[in-house]
């Protein structure tokens, strides 16, 4: 369906940057224009979660820059955003990432893609480029999962790779379920599932994004190009004990989970560190009722783990959730374990891949350990990442960077990844 | 001064019970009265914290149920409210407790104090008796440090034993000062601070409260008496390290504050159970920003830690202490500790004590790890405590009970205690 343009009492989004069919916006300047929506001031950096006040915001802005640029904005069933540069249709050339962010995040990881997709359009206009197959830029709803749970939602979503039914019950910390949230914004969770026609436009997909390490970096390189994805995902674990008094119950009669969801903590560090290249962190850890003069009766704890291969990272989880199990009976703890998403190892189309990098003066390819909506694509269709530098490889926190001259190559690589794909079979 | 009437927009207090001078309301009756206020929908059991909408309520509910027993309600200096039965003066006899509650914590711990006073006053007023020296009922403010983090926040500031400004400046998690949070109520906080009328006014302290412990089911008796409690303190610990993407952070470049966190919760655990009638708990832990696929930049925990006397708490927090801080070197991460409340052990009054509990059919005499309102008067004033049976022992948690037969010789005992006090020198 057309984007409707129903104003959200609230959503306050930026003015759009008056760019028409002729002039270029830079990456730096469209970042600029919404770099005061949904500042954290708690935590700092930004936190925009899918469809809340500071997402919605971002999703205005983003359709008015659209539609500045003369590109139609359809609303897809699943909550994505698609821009056409012309009329839609099959085998179309699509880039673009996500406008929400991690809790406190960066001001790159998600946006960086899409204002470059923007800005890479201005670029090919100005040279008078003119699309021979379907062209839009893209924006995925909830990549990051930071009020879901669950990553890259939107194109998992599409891709159908997350049951619809699962996905309207996903609440927030404040128990809003998906399905109320899309509601409250305007769309219809109904629809939510497997989106055929959406799929079957997608000829090849092109996320540019912020580097999230220092291989870029560490190579002298502005720009490079994704090889591949760890395998990854989420895993609940709620640790029951015995709420009380922590000042009146003996050591001895405690049941106290936060014991249990501390070995987790080291477990899954231990696990990791000895398992080369594997990744697993508890970064989110939520004791109820949370008092400081009460031995808390519930804790739920994340596990993001990450490894090369799906054995290897099923392997890490297995050994770290053994570890809980047994901190939690010697306790007298009850422990529930849920996997919350999951996601195996992506290798990016290779013949696609050299081919960009070919293009691009020979950009490096880099693997990652980052989850990506380009990730959930790559088994449905061809695509295909490009990184752009980060000073100190931090992401995910404030500190996150790009230098302005290098999101510009990042855009000029883009357009040049553009204008090559559309003269192309993919 | 005298508790002004004006309504506060959306606090709604339940209606006295009609309660007159001469019909007597029971405990249970009484807290049947407050059953809805505060109800915590996410924790379980109640939140009800010093100046927030719910214990706004249950103050203007004490108001009403004070003055349908025609007893005169002041607000003094620190927000702590006094029902007087006559007219206010020296050597007064004082009984009461708090309205605030833990997060999710249960229906007893404070109010049960109020009601059973509340409830006295009628039982003593049915026998005819008449107050032979001032007489009032007290409800403390913020005795849980559920908001602001201090516990016996209204006592210790009436006692002088915190200081105003550092009173004034404490934040909610939300960032709401102490002022901020009492000027939004009506009160005056330029006025917080040792309250030398209303200390002189005091004569005698009796609080009656929940047992939070099994120490009356073993002995088979419905009423207590309390002999001490233990010294006890909040200390802040916040780990900072470096927060990144947790997929694409080698496990190796790492500053995680989330271990040496764990690993404060575990050397809590090993110093208390080593040192015998100790007590250390970490019940609120946040990491900050929070995300599952983000390593925390800092992560704050509240150690609660609690022991017979000052030395052997203050030696327990230094060795956990010393463990922390050689996991945050071990990770790289920086350790800042920070004292936010601290008690010297309360001997309650032996003579007082032993005559309470000799008139009480030799009720027996416990000790308890809880802080209380009275152990901060103890060292200003004479004070007592009685405790009523709890039939699990468990107490902040909404499974805090006490079986409407006991509450009922709560009130009977503490009506006796009041009845021979106001005929005493104490």
């Amino acid at each position: 369906m057309t984007m409707g343009a129903q104003p959200r009492p609230g959503a306050s989004a930026p003015g759009p940057s008056g760019a028409s069919g002729t002039s270029a916006a830079s990456a730096t300047g469209l970042l600029a224009a919404i770099a005061d929506v949904g500042v954290d001031r708690v935590r700092g950096g930004y936190s925009r979660h899918g469809f809340d006040r500071a997402e919605l915001a971002l999703r205005e802005w983003f359709v008015a820059e659209s539609r500045a640029r003369g590109l139609d904005v359809e609303v897809d069933r699943n909550g994505n955003l698609w821009a056409w540069w012309g009329k839609p249709g099959p085998n179309a050339l699509i880039t673009g990432s996500h406008l929400d962010s991690v809790p406190g995040g960066g001001a790159f990881d998600g946006p960086l893609g899409v204002v470059s997709a923007l800005a890479a359009v201005d670029l090919l206009r100005a040279r008078g480029f003119v699309p021979s197959r379907p062209f839009a830029v893209v924006v995925f709803a909830e990549e990051e999962g930071g009020r879901f749970g669950v990553p890259c939602l939107g194109s998992r979503l599409l891709a159908g790779t997350i049951d619809a039914d699962t996905a309207r019950r996903l609440r927030d910390p404040e128990g809003t379920t998906l399905a109320d949230a899309m509601r409250k914004a305007g769309l219809a969770p109904e629809r939510l599932g497997r989106d055929e026609e959406s799929l079957s436009r997608i000829g090849c997909f092109v996320e540019l994004h912020v580097e999230q390490g220092r291989g870029l970096i560490d190579l002298g390189r502005p720009v490079g190009v994704a090889s591949s994805i760890l395998a990854h995902g989420r895993w609940r674990f709620q640790f029951t004990g015995e709420g009380n008094h922590a000042g009146a119950t003996p050591i001895t009669d405690r049941h106290d989970p936060m014991l249990p969801a501390s070995q987790l903590v080291l477990a899954a560090r231990r696990a990791a560190a000895a398992a080369v290249g594997s990744r697993a962190t508890i970064g989110r850890i939520v004791p109820v009722p949370g008092g400081t003069n009460v031995i808390a009766s519930t804790v739920d704890c994340w596990l993001d783990a990450r490894a090369s291969d799906d054995a290897t990272t099923r392997s890490l989880v297995t050994e770290i959730e053994a570890a809980a199990r047994d901190a939690a009976a010697a306790e007298g703890c009850r422990l529930e374990v849920t996997e919350e998403s999951y996601g195996d190892t992506v290798i990016f189309d290779p013949a696609l891949r050299d081919e960009l990098a070919g293009l691009l003066d020979d950009a490096p390819a880099l693997p990652t350990g980052a989850g990506h909506d380009a990730g959930v694509l790559a088994s449905q269709v061809p695509t295909a990442m490009l990184f752009v530098r980060n000073p100190t490889g931090v992401s995910h926190a404030p500190a996150e960077h790009a230098e302005p001259d290098d999101c510009e190559a990042g855009v000029a690589a883009l357009a040049k990844v553009l204008e090559h794909l559309a003269g192309s079979e993919r």
